[in-house]
């Protein structure tokens, strides 16, 4: 009977590492799919979730390490999904938020194979909420922007590029996604922007899980703190007044 | 026993609207507190998960409705949970965007009660997934920020200001939040900042709900066009060229 059905491919938010951030239609679709293709997870306890006999393919994702080509995946979700299969594509975060699930969704709608989007709590919102940071607040930001901090390898360039000076000059709030790698540069575009160098900055390593660190400083040392505690990826970047609240409202204390 | 403990503040997102985007966090919450202190919600489904003798007060919340001042908000739950009981605090959305959080996390800080932030899924990433429009996007957009479209009354004119032109020199995509009330001076800021007329834009209102409705246009007619379909709160609108995909992706139909 099902097999008859056509198959439906769910591009679902994983969250930011701490399983029970996982939303009830994420851990409703992991428990019942036929596949799962899941790049390199915070959180590898999720696909307990699933059934004894669901099928998972591990298809890599993480800066610097091998990973299966974007077209391949995208062949993968078409192909797993036309006999009437289940297929949940598991994401880091949120699938709309530098998950590329817009093209996986493009690749979907061509092939005619029906699809969902289930969103997720993206690392901005987890790091921001674990260490305590409001994003925005009354009389300090009432904009907050995400940003990539550079471009993908596997994009081959073809990344939408960033104008950091014109970010400087809004006074939003800015959560900075896989900046770890020039984090020195971007804070210096800042300031050549217009944002004091004493904004505070802080970096949040391993966000809403266990092994949790966070490192406070201003635009102007935050780049040699970084070095200092050895802080690499995955990590998110907060750049903004509110990002001294960390000190006072930080309640989550990793047990490593 | 447990009233010999100290109490504790849940600062609990409740996500967009669909009660399954809660997170399993969110959900175990309020399966289990003592208290639940909550806006007008999307869904009040949520509450039917309390326990039977879970004490719910409403303390309103919606734009141009009557709700308990935000001072008196804080107060209830530095009360509420006085006696060693468990305090959720429901929000709609994520707690630290546009939520008021820190300012609730700043009160129960500084009067020594436990408190702990549970981040969920805010409206901009939820109504973007269930109307198909990807939030970046290769080659189209590497940054998103989510503004504030109006001064909450309740702020008493103490929210930060939003500089449109500078954001619209950005070329983020740009995600408005409470911004019904003046879309059009809005957009016409937008465009005296460089933004193209013809740059896409989706209103969705009732979002990841069986309400759900949704309006496309561009800068300068999607006023007009929300006008004709008679849209109000709770919308958000979604500007950049990421926005006509929403034609293309949508997947999501509402059955009502």
């Amino acid at each position: 009977m099902k097999s008859a059905a056509p198959g439906k491919v769910y591009l679902v938010g994983a969250g930011p590492g701490d399983p029970e951030l996982l939303t009830l239609k994420a851990k409703r679709l992991l428990e019942t799919c036929d596949h799962v293709v899941y790049d390199y997870l915070v959180s590898e306890s999720l696909l307990d979730w699933t059934r004894p006999d669901c099928q998972k393919h591990c298809v890599g994702k993480r800066a610097g390490f091998h990973s299966v080509p974007q077209e391949e995946i995208e062949r993968m979700l078409v192909r797993l999904s036309s006999d009437g299969k289940t297929v949940v594509r598991l994401k880091g975060g949120d699938p709309f938020i530098f998950g590329r699930g817009g093209e996986e969704a493009l690749t979907l709608k061509r092939a005619g194979v029906a699809f969902e989007v289930v969103p997720a709590v993206t690392a901005a919102l987890g790091c921001a909420a674990y260490i305590g940071i409001p994003l925005t607040h009354r009389a300090l930001s009432a904009s907050v922007t995400f940003l990539s901090g550079h471009e993908m390898p596997e994009t081959g360039g073809q990344t939408a590029s960033v104008n950091w000076r014109a970010h400087a000059a809004t006074g939003a709030t800015l959560v900075l996604y896989m900046a770890m790698g020039q984090l020195t540069e971007i804070c210096a575009e800042l300031i050549a922007g217009g944002r004091p160098e004493t904004t505070p900055v802080a970096v949040v390593q391993w966000g809403t899980t266990p092994r949790q660190r966070a490192v406070h400083g201003t635009l102007t040392n935050i780049g040699e703190r970084v070095r200092a505690a050895d802080l690499g990826p995955p990590s998110v970047v907060i750049i903004g007044d509110v990002a001294r609240f960390g000190d006072t409202l930080s309640w989550f204390d990793p047990v490593i």
